[in-house]
Parts: structure tokens; C-alpha cells; sequence
């Protein structure tokens, strides 16, 4: 994957450069919201107002919600005198906050003009402005109770991030002219071969402890009993994939679940999304618009139904998110990113685990629940993680489209069994038998 | 009804003025063209984009399909050497012409970002200049055979005046921010008491015969039989609406149709699209936004089975087509807008039919149907109009909306029974018994 | 087509033999409702209780609710002391009849497996005898109130004998094991070559007058004009119709109405309903179970959609209800069945109109609309057929399926465009030039 | 719950009685298809056919396809010379098994009515007249290769006879007439106070290990870390669940996940299923009819959606089918039931957990996946648990509809986030912190 360094390198290196250094909550504010904007710096007036399926936003609403986000949790509790921009904006931009009051249909997202692209960016200018006195007096005041929901709003906006680069390569595909967000394409180079790293079955221990930012469903820290198994040095490639196709495996129900087999058939899928066949050859969409597959590169936006069909095929099958992380926390750099949401994407020694992080997102065969003892919060914020526990699985690791400083070995990511429009892809795994060596 | 004047007056005032002259057709075009593009003045580029339901198409995509129309049926079979800007534009602005290639999903024309607004207006450009030889050449010879299709493609456009009002009145209805497309409301004067106009019974002809352009759905001119009966001298107004609906009109089954009635329970219907109640009080969302419901206007937006329903509750029954089109025919000004399209909206004498064009348009009994020796052209322009030939009825007049050199006494505009998104109203009428004076 | 003769030949002949005789109403009764039970023999339990799609209803529901229909608008207004079998009947039978109470949805009449069959025929027995007093009555008294009610009744019962023959195909149809209503199949004999009965064109009446039996919409009689035309002596056969489908008849848009190719394309129509191809050969499913395709029978099992682009394809039109009830009227035998539903399907002289009636319902290109006039009665009767008409086409005489004595040169039946499980079928008409001999 | 006793009594007491004699799969085979034919008897012809909505299968088709299900995979591969009785079975009675051919569309199977009822228990005698002499030879040989397919067959019989039960409650519940199946009605006496038992943390085994019948998806026997927590003593009264309602229970969306919200506001879900406000009481609709609720009783008819919220509105949790399987295994009669499936489902000491077994399904917070090592065997039986491993839950115990000698203490039902019509209640669970006595 090629996306990394060109999306994220601004944000990414600067903080790698100093990731000991304090930096001031008012200047990662700064970092953090500038880094959205410039993410639309392609795009034109247009292209903000679209949503080409019901999970797709338009770029107009992630900079507005992630306004209305600082707005709702930060500014109108915490700074004095705070006055709307538009009391409308609070109906129009919440999401799915069902505590935070009344709130527009998801699924009409896409037919409001107005408030227009310039209004919205008056919007955010107007709660950037307004959240300066906080941000100080925060920095000022290790304990201020604002802290804790202002961090979470960054985390939240390089979440916001990540889905309006994914949305935005929604909305291009959608339009039979295949307009390209970015210009250069690049290619992956030959990948090594297949290796595996143990993973010592016993009782271990996952789930964040610590005291930096973290999202609640993270933790506790706990333990788990993780079965002797190997997990594989690198993402499965496209080429890898193509063989699975070549084999007929969007054509044979043995290989797959129940209801991902209904989802091939119903959909007519023969291919992860944004493939198509151009007189017999394999092209694949990217935000560089359409060219030839690239063989070597991590196949990604598979479902998790594919990701599973895969591996049976392959006679492996996907991690737990236990596996994950257990194997992840001994990797070289795993120190720098296990609080610090810092990381090195491609750094990876080649005798451990490659692309844990800044390639594609990684299915686990772990559903998504809560960690022993979890607790949501109150109130409208105990909404944030909670309440999607069923029917997702957990992916992890980080992608292409990831903010680099968002990454965390503890980070559970969650989509439904049939989502293929974020880059998700597949790092195999295997039993190993209890007494094997 | 008060949106004629202010949209369409420049355009309707010089045709009005010089009604005998002949205009040259390159002058109409740039007229007609121009007209376009100045009822988008009001609107900034996201508003251009959004589909907010099937039937409406955006902005953007009027503009461009009716360029596509000249360039398609036009300049490529008369215009030498004719090389299209951007190739894919034929298969996105094609509407429903199925003889004249693939088209682009109706119901993903609010999800095409690009070409931009301003690409869309750089391919009319090329358009317009491409088309000035044809145009020079049909002006110097009666006979050129472009000349009929040249003719179709500027009444072609100006169905899109009108449709591109209604459409973006309904894509503002549908923002929760309720942006308005114009500043100024008007509220009409008190009505006169309503009055009838007779019709004798006998044979009588209609349809459109000579040699000005009227669509091919209105001829040929033929004999019907038409019973006695009466017809309103204006349009049923707000307030006679309201009382329909104050005697529980839209909760008693036995006014409506069976599938009108199915209709009422499946979306709740209460009042005609646009109506709201705030605080108790009627309210009605116009181009100008929202205000309070004016009275003495002619009800509007209601579909088929309203119309139906309401007069069956006050004891009378809607007008056929034949028995609209003799009775207008016979009104004052009728000889100028038989032929040359020239009417004068508001100048209809107190004693007979008023409001026959330019308020609203008004639904008749009758179903929109061939008459006897109707042949659809060959070709993709014979889908115009025939291929629609079932499952809607005829509505006559004009509305608000129609540029006033658009409208015409043989004019058969045709809608679906619950269609509410046009300006479509109610003009009465009822049975004369045989021997009656 | 053969089913006629076999299904309704007991009522169809003893009413042909004494046409003139008066028969008591008492005795038409028990006619009736004797052949709607007869038509039930070949039925196993099972199959009285399923619908196969939202159009069918279950062959239990039609029986009870033709008694029903009895107990709501003969039995609980005019005799004395009536007390229903089960109050709940009154919800689980009623139809459409919106004034005569709530009503059981009929997306789930095929879900009710009580009242069983045996507990309906008590139903029907117990209605049955609770009305022999008023039928005495009545037949004793010409001005009995009841008497239109009963009339009407008897009819509505010949209306479901129709129904619960296309609902129970359709139901056979809908199973794997394609089982048979009955045994025999009949082919049919080479048809004489088309010909064509001239219509002359003038002011003509239609519509029902006289003191009989007729439905409400079958009048007020009225005048219309009728254009010059000619009518097809026969039905259009299978075999003509093959020939539309192997000139690409169902995939050339240019043939269809709009919405019509739309169906096509939606529901991948290639042929009439209950036509399959088994090994390139075609063949046919009726009421005898599946056999090869009988070229000289007509076409049956297509919709309006279908009728229409044959026409089209055949360089025809199809008839005008005006039309066809004027030719059907000069017919050698039209003085027998214009008042007393008496018929005799196969008669036709060779050199008139054949197959009027007995084969197949005939669409014509008239929508459903109310004669001029026309007013539906009061209270939940009127819903019988004003209700109904808008989004439907008319279509005229009668089928194999029909009653004999249900038969009339004025009926008005009526489907949507894309009805086909009905026995509908295809008589062709043409202009004919004002002037021409 | 009262169902338990007079369902299952036959086979359960006589199982109990000798629950270490050993009994011959032929005998087995004859008390297991009787008694599915015993749960017919209150059945009259036309309850077999109907299908009240996607989950629930016709009566008949249960009948025939347990009966097909021996026929493929017992007859076909193991009878020397079998012939079908009719080919086109396998087609209709194939339920889900891609690998075992193509199969009738599961939406469909309510609107078959042949085979009639009376020819699918020829069918089913033609299948145990066949079996016969296999039957034979298995119980002759312990090591015919016969015998786990017959032993799956006897236990998916089973299940089919708690789903004939739970399908035709839906079938009676959806009918007007709301018919009762069985004319006894129990009440439930007042149960004890909630005690709760607790589970010490640490890693433990779960999954069966053992020679006797069990479902592939109950193995392998493996390690788990179960954390300290407790388990209520009985299960959630009705009563209980009343507060829960009372207190706005599906009005508070804070108490929801976010699709069980979502589902609530969709189905406007006030209560479990089939239970219905009768002037203003609570009544329940079970099989011996509509009655008062029953307020000391299991409450029952939840989906897993309402058990989580009731569970976080009680400020405790559902328990993990680890902690359920823990518990269960050491309460006094576990050694009865963990290989032979004999239990004795209400004789839970007071101290220890009650209705385990016997009154109905608990949810738990497990999701239902595969436990480490499990491999779906090859071929179509590999699709009967396997392949239905994503979005569904587990649920524990058993219910007052299943069999007692189907019942297993590692047995693991399962049923997504909102199905409603089986058997399911809530048993709760809370956290106990680590250190805690």
C-alpha cells in the first residue's frame, strides 16, 4: 500500500520526530484539524456534497460533525457564554448520539446544500476560534475536566480522517467518469516469501493500561487464555488472492459462511471491491483512479466474509484479536506505540510481524464485545463505543489511511461481516498442535 | 400564483411584445438557452448537485442534458465533423432515450460529482458555439432538415425550465435548513365567487392542427363526442382546500380511489406536499421558504387522487381534456396562443375562464392516451412522448413555472396519479343534464 | 381454448336451453352457488389455504367470502334475527369494502389455517339457509329491497368462480411438482386466416340500458365517436405470437411502452406467463398440468405491456372498448346475450367477430375510467367498481374461466398494465383512412 | 413453564427411567419419529401448510425434510438399491445443505400444498420401512460407518421437533382466530427469592469430551480464562421483566445496543413477542391460547437485543456460555446429563442454579464462533453447524420445547441478534471484583 507516506507524512513524521516531547494540547489541536482540511485540498465544492451509499458521508458533513463533536462536548459545557453558530448545525451534524438530542436521517446526509462548503468552514473556523480560551486553560491545568473529551475529539476527527478518505474513494468510484483523487500511482515490490511467528498458547494479558489516550472499549486490561497458534509475517497479497479467485472461490459455498455466500450471490461479487476485469485484465480503483492490479501489493477491501473465505481456502484461518496483540506487543517497536500511538509503518524487522500497521486494517475472527469489566460511560459519550458491541468483528492494526498518530497495538477497530468499502485486508494464522515445538 | 412574472418575464414579455415578428432561430436559442442559466442565478455550486427523490434531477444534470439533447440529436447527424468535449457525456446526460445508447442510472444522477458545475457550463458553451452554423444555415433555408429537431430541442428545454424549478423547490424542502430560492412573497388578492362556464354537448374537434411546432402528442387533430356539462371560471383555491380538508377529507375513504386512498395511509398524507403546520397554523414552503398558507391562492402540489377526492367531496367531478380544450378555445385570447405559444397569463375576462395558464397546471379526468392516429416518430425522439402512454393522466394549462412562450391550448402535459412535486391544481367541473338550458 | 366447455357447461348449458324461461332467484341461487363448490372437486385440503402471491387468493377465502358478501349486504339488513356463525368472519372475509369495517390484510389470507375447508363449507351452509326465507321473499315480491343486493351477489360469486380458477393455477404453478386440476388437454384446430371487420366511424352509443342485471360501470349508455376502424375476425394464436418473440420481441425497447420495458427487464420477462422452454422447446402450463405449447390456440397469460407492443410490432393497434362493444353488438348473436348474459361462446359465424366470448379477455387500449355520468352508489356498495378506476386498462368480453351466463356485450373488466395470471389475450384493430370504402 | 411436562413427557420419562440401560438405535429411532408424529395429533390438515414468516417452516415440511435428511445421507450412500420415493423431494426437502444439491427457496415453502400431508407421511413411511434393515445392521455393528450419520439424524429430528413446536405457536399467533394447539393452561408457583452462585476465576475447560453423541460445534474440549462473576440462581420472571417495561424500558434508547434500538423503533416492540395489552392488561398468547400473563413464570419470546437491555437497566450482565457451562457442570445432576442427554429438568436444589434445563434458551453474551480447533467436517453434514458462524449469539440450557434427552450441558444453540420466536429468556450475571471472598 502506497497511501501512507503521501496522506500522512506530514502529521505522521513530525510526530515521530519528537514523540518524547510534550506537545501542547491547543498545538495538537492545531496539527490535527489542519490535517483534515488539507485532506480536501483535491477535492472540489462538488465533490463535499455526496454520499454514494448509506455508509458514506459527504466530506461536507465529516468537517461539520467533527465540529459539532468539539461543539456539543466541549464548548457547550465547558465555555461560558458559548453561542451557536446556527442552533440548526446541532440537528444537522449529530450522528448517531441518540442522548445528544434529535438528529438528521443518516440516509439524507447527502441531499443538504446548505449550510455550503464555505459556511462549513466558517463553522469549524468559528469553533476553533471559541475553543482557544479552553485549549489554554486545559494546558494550563492537568486536571481540567474538559481534558479527557477534548483528546477524545482528536481522536475522533483522525477517525473522521480515515472515513473521508474512504467515502471520498466511494464517491469517485461511483461516478462512471472515475475521477482520481491523487495523481501518482506506485507500485509494491516483491514481497518475501510467507513466514510465521509463534505464539506461545497460556494465560496472557491484553487491553490498554496506562495512562495516556485510549478509547474506553480498550480495556480493562485482563486475561485471556490464548491457544498455541502462528500467525504470518505478512498481509496476504492481491496476488495471492487472484490465485483463491482462479480456484473458483466466489464459486463455491463450501468455502464460505451461510450468510456470506447469500451476500456473493445476492451482490454478484467475483472480486473485492473496486476490482474490475478490463478486457481480461485485473484493474483495481485506487484514489489514483484505475489501473492494473498490483499483484504485490496487501489485497485489501475484502469483507470479512471474503477475508474468512480466504483463508479457508488456504487451509489457515484468521487471528483472534488476542493472537493479535499478544504477538504485536513483542514486536521491536512495539514499545513506542503502545501508549504513545507512535509508530513506524514500515519499519518492521524482517524476521517479525510486517505490516502490523500503516497498510490495511486486519480481520480478526474475534467478534467485537466487551472486555471483561467494560463499562460505557454515561450520558450521550457512553455512546461512542458501546452500544455497536454485536454483529461487527474486530479489526487491527491501522491502514494506509490511518493518521499515524492514532495507531495503537490495543486499538480494536470494528466493521459488520459484509463492510468492504474501508481498506481491510487478511493476515493469516494457524493452530499449532499443544505439544509441538 | 405569483412565481410567472418574476421568472419568466423577460423571456414572456419580449415574445408578448412582438408576437407577429418573426424571431430568428438563432436568436430563440439564445434566448431560450440564456433563460436557463439565468434560473440558476440564485444558487451557489452544492445546489447544483443533490437528487433529493427519483423524480427530481439536479440542477447540474438539466443544464447538461439538455445540451446533450442539441449535441445528440443535432449536431451529430447535421453538424459536419461535430466532435463531442468528453465522450462519456453521452452516456451520463442521456435521460430515457433507449434507441440512443446506454444511459446512466436515473436514480445515481445526485451521486455524480464531476464534471463540476463549471465543466457543465464550459460543455454548453461548446455547445452553443458549435451550433451557431447549423442554426445560421436553418435560418436561411425553411427547408433544412435540422430545423424540426433545432425547434424540439428549444421547447425540449424549456420542459427543463420548468422541471428544474420544481426540482430544486423540492431539494430545498427536503434541507431541515429551509433555504429559499427567492426573497420576495406575495400574497394573492381575494378571488371573485366562483362561476361556471358551459359546454355544449356534440361533436367537436381537438388537437393541434398547422404549422407551428406543438409536440407530436397533440395531434392529430380529431372528433370527439363531448357530454354537457360546465367548467369553472377559476381554480379552487387554499381556503376552499382547507375546508376539505377541515371535514376530514383525507381520513374518510369513501372520497377516494382505492390506490389513492392506499397512498394516504402508506405516507401519511394530511395536507399537499408542502404543507406544514407550525404551532397549529398552516403553513406552506414556496420558493420564497416558508410562510403562512395564503388563502386566496389556487391549492397546488396536490396529486391526482387529491384533486380527484376533493372534487368528489364537493359534489363535482374534474374536467375531460376535450371538454377543457373547446371551452378554452373560445376564451378571449385563445387565438393567440393557439398557434405561436403567445398568451398573456393574467388578462382572462371576469366573465369567463380565468387562470387557464400561468397559475397552475390542472389535472383532467382523462388519461393520457394516443389519439386516433397517433404515430411516435421513428427513432430515439419517437420515445418523446409516446412510449409514456400508460398509467398517467393529462393535466392542461400551464403553470407558474412554464416560460410563457411554452404554453399552448392543445398542450398535454401528463403526470402519474400521485405525483405532487409539480405545480398541479384543481379546476372543477360538472354534468349538464341532456335537456337542460 | 378449451376450457369452457368443461368447466362451466352444467350452468352454460341449461341456461342457453331456456334463456327465455324465467328461473327463480331462489334457484339461480342454488345454481350458483352450487358451481362455485363444484369447481372445488379436484381439490385436496391443502390446496384451499395457500396464496401464491399478493394477487391470489386462497380457494377457502374465496368461498368464504362470497358468503360474506351474502351475510354483510343481504342477510344482516333484511333478515330478521340474523345472527353470524362467527363474529370474526366479518374481519377475516371482508375484502376491500372499506365502509363495511376493518378488515384482515391481504398480504396474509394465505396465512390462516382456521376456519378450516370443512368449517368454511359450514359457513357457507349456514348462509345458505339463513337466506332461503328472504330469498322466498324476494322472489315473491318484484319490488323486494333485497332483490338488487342478491342480484349483485350472484354475480360477485361468478366473479370469484373465475378468480378461484387463475388463483388455483397460479398456486399449481407455483410448486415444483407443477400438479394438474384436471386431466384432459384439448388442442385446438388450425384457426382461418385473419380478417377484419370494418368499424364505421360517427356518434354511436355504448353502454348498458335495460332493466337486467349489469353492473354500475356498465353505464349511463352514452354517446361517443367512434373513428373509422377495422376489428380482427379471431384472437391472435401462440403461434402468431412466437414469431413476435423470435423477431426479438421482448428485447427491443422500441416496442414497449416505458414502464412496460421496464417489467420486462425487471422480472426478465421472455415469453406470457406460465410459458417455459423445456429442452428449446416450448411449452405451456394449464390447468392440465405442463405440455408442449398448442400454436393454434390464442395467446393467453399476457399483460397489457405485452398486448400493446405485439400490436405494435404487428403494425396495429389494439381495439377501443367503444370500438369492440359497437362491432360485438352487430354480431349474428349479440341480441341474445346484450340483456340476459346468455350466450353461446363457439358460434360465431366465420365471416363476423369469433371468439368474442368463452376464450380469452381481450385488453384494449381504453383506461378504466368512469362513463360520463356515472355515479357510484352509496355506502360500502359503491366501492364495488368506482373505486377502481385509475391505473387500469379495460378489457372486454369474456374467457374459458368466465360463467356463461356472467357474459355480457357491455362487461367491463378491468387489470392493471402488468396483470398476466388473468386469462387475458389479444384481438388486433387498425385505422382506417376517414374516406376510405 | 409448563410446556416441558406434557410435550416431552414420553420420551423423557421413559429415558430417565433407564437412563443406563442401553437402548438400540433401531428402538431409538422408532420412539424419536413417533414421537414427531405425537406433536401432530391436535393438528388439523390445513395447520401443516402454512408459513407465517421466513424463520418458521410449514408442519409438513418438518415432517419431510427430517425424513429427507435420512434419506440423503443415511439411504442414499448406505441402503444397497435405494430408490427415492419421488425425485423431486430431495429439491423440495433439502433445507439449507448447498453440497446435497439445489433446493426449493426457503421463502416458498409455505406455498406448496402437494405432496398433501397424507403423502408426506407415506413419505415418511417409506423412509422408516427402508431404514429398517440399515437400522439392523448398525445395531449389529458398532463400528458401521452408518452410525454417526443415523445417531445426527435422530438429534436433528429433535431439533425439528422443538421448531415444528415453536413454528406452529408463530402459525396460531398470526391467525385472527388465534386457534389454541393444546387446551390446558398452568400457572406457575411463586418462585424463590434471586440467589446468586459464584465462579472463580481462572482457567478452566470447556466443550465436550466423551464417546457419546454430541454436535461437532460442542468440541473441542478446550481451555478458557473465565473471570470471577456470579450467576443468578433462577431465571428473569416475568414480573421482573414488567419493571423493566414500567420503567421505560423501550422507550430509554440508553439501555439498548445500537441495533437493538434501532430494531425497537422499526417493529415498535413494547413487550416480547406475543404478548399483547388487553384493556389494559397484560396477557400472553401461548399454545393453550390468549391468557393473563403469568407474572411468576420465565419470561419468554425475548430477543437477545431486549435480554441485553433488561440485563444493563438491572445494572448486571448476561452470562458467557464459559461461566453457564462452568456452573453447570458441578450443580448435582450435571453427571446425567453431560453424556447421555438425561436430565431431569426440575429438580435443581434450591441452593444451586435452577432451571437450567427445561423452561427456556439463555441468552448469553457469547458470540457464536468456533472454538479453537474446531474443524466442520467435509461434505454437506459439514454445513450443519459450521457455516452459521458469524452474527449469530449462543445460547445455553434448554427449553420447555426440547426434548429432554436432546439436552446437553455443552450443548450451544444459537439464534441472531433479534429472533424472538423460540423458547429464549434471560438468566443474569454480574462481575465479581478480583480479590472479592
Amino acid at each position: 500500500m502506497t497511501l501512507a507516506t503521501s496522506l500522512s507524512t506530514p502529521a505522521a513524521a513530525s510526530d515521530l520526530g519528537r514523540a518524547a516531547e510534550p506537545v501542547s494540547l491547543a498545538e495538537r489541536y492545531r496539527t490535527v484539524r489542519t490535517a483534515t482540511e488539507q485532506l480536501c485540498t483535491p477535492l472540489h465544492t462538488e465533490d463535499y456534497v455526496v454520499s454514494s451509499m448509506p455508509d458514506v458521508s459527504p466530506t461536507k458533513w465529516h468537517l461539520a460533525h467533527t465540529s459539532w463533536f468539539f461543539e456539543t462536548f466541549a464548548l457547550a459545557p465547558f465555555a461560558e457564554h458559548y453561542r451557536p453558530l446556527n442552533p440548526k448545525y446541532a440537528f444537522l451534524f449529530n450522528s448517531y448520539y441518540v442522548q445528544a438530542g434529535e438528529r438528521h436521517c443518516r440516509a439524507q446526509r447527502g441531499l443538504v446544500t446548505r449550510p455550503t462548503v464555505a459556511e462549513v468552514y466558517e463553522y469549524r473556523a468559528h469553533v476553533d476560534a471559541q475553543l482557544q480560551p479552553l485549549l489554554a486553560q486545559v494546558d494550563d491545568d492537568p486536571q481540567h475536566p474538559a481534558r479527557e473529551v477534548l483528546e477524545l475529539g482528536l481522536h475522533h476527527e483522525q477517525q473522521h480522517q480515515e472515513l473521508l478518505l474512504t467515502d471520498i474513494k466511494h464517491v469517485f468510484w461511483s461516478n462512471p467518469m472515475r475521477p482520481a483523487y491523487r495523481a501518482d500511482r506506485r507500485v509494491s515490490s516483491v514481497p518475501a516469501p510467507q513466514g510465521w511467528t509463534r505464539v506461545d498458547g497460556g494465560v496472557r494479558d491484553i487491553g490498554y493500561e496506562g495512562s495516556a489516550f485510549h478509547f474506553d472499549n480498550e480495556g480493562p486490561r485482563h486475561r485471556v487464555f490464548v491457544q498455541p497458534s502462528a500467525l504470518a509475517h505478512r498481509l496476504t497479497t492481491n496476488g495471492e488472492y487472484l490465485e483463491f479467485i482462479a480456484d473458483g472461490g466466489y464459486r463455491r459455498p463450501e468455502l464460505w459462511l451461510s450468510r456470506g455466500w447469500a451476500t456473493v450471490r445476492e451482490h454478484d461479487w467475483r472480486a473485492p471491491l473496486y476490482w474490475e476485469s478490463v478486457n481480461g485484465a485485473w484493474h483495481e480503483f485506487t484514489l489514483a483512479g484505475t489501473g492494473p492490479l498490483d499483484p504485490h501489493a496487501p489485497v485489501t477491501h475484502v469483507s470479512y466474509f471474503e477475508a474468512d473465505a480466504y483463508a479457508r481456502w488456504a487451509g489457515k484461518r484468521l487471528p483472534t484479536e488476542a493472537e493479535w496483540e499478544v504477538v504485536a506487543r513483542t514486536q521491536p517497536l512495539a514499545g513506542r506505540f503502545v501508549d504513545a500511538g507512535v509508530l513506524h509503518p514500515h519499519s518492521d524487522g524482517a524476521s517479525g510481524l510486517q505490516q502490523l500497521f500503516g497498510d490495511v486494517w486486519q480481520w480478526t475472527q474475534s467478534a467485537y464485545l466487551a472486555y471483561p469489566g467494560y463499562r460505557a460511560s454515561a450520558g450521550a459519550l457512553g455512546e461512542y463505543n458501546g452500544k455497536w458491541m454485536s454483529d461487527q468483528w474486530v479489526l487491527r492494526g491501522a491502514s494506509c489511511a490511518t493518521p499515524a498518530s492514532h495507531a495503537r497495538v490495543t486499538y480494536r477497530n470494528f466493521f459488520p461481516s459484509d463492510a468492504r468499502w474501508q481498506f481491510t485486508g487478511i493476515r493469516l494464522a494457524h493452530d499449532v498442535p499443544e505439544g509441538e515445538a
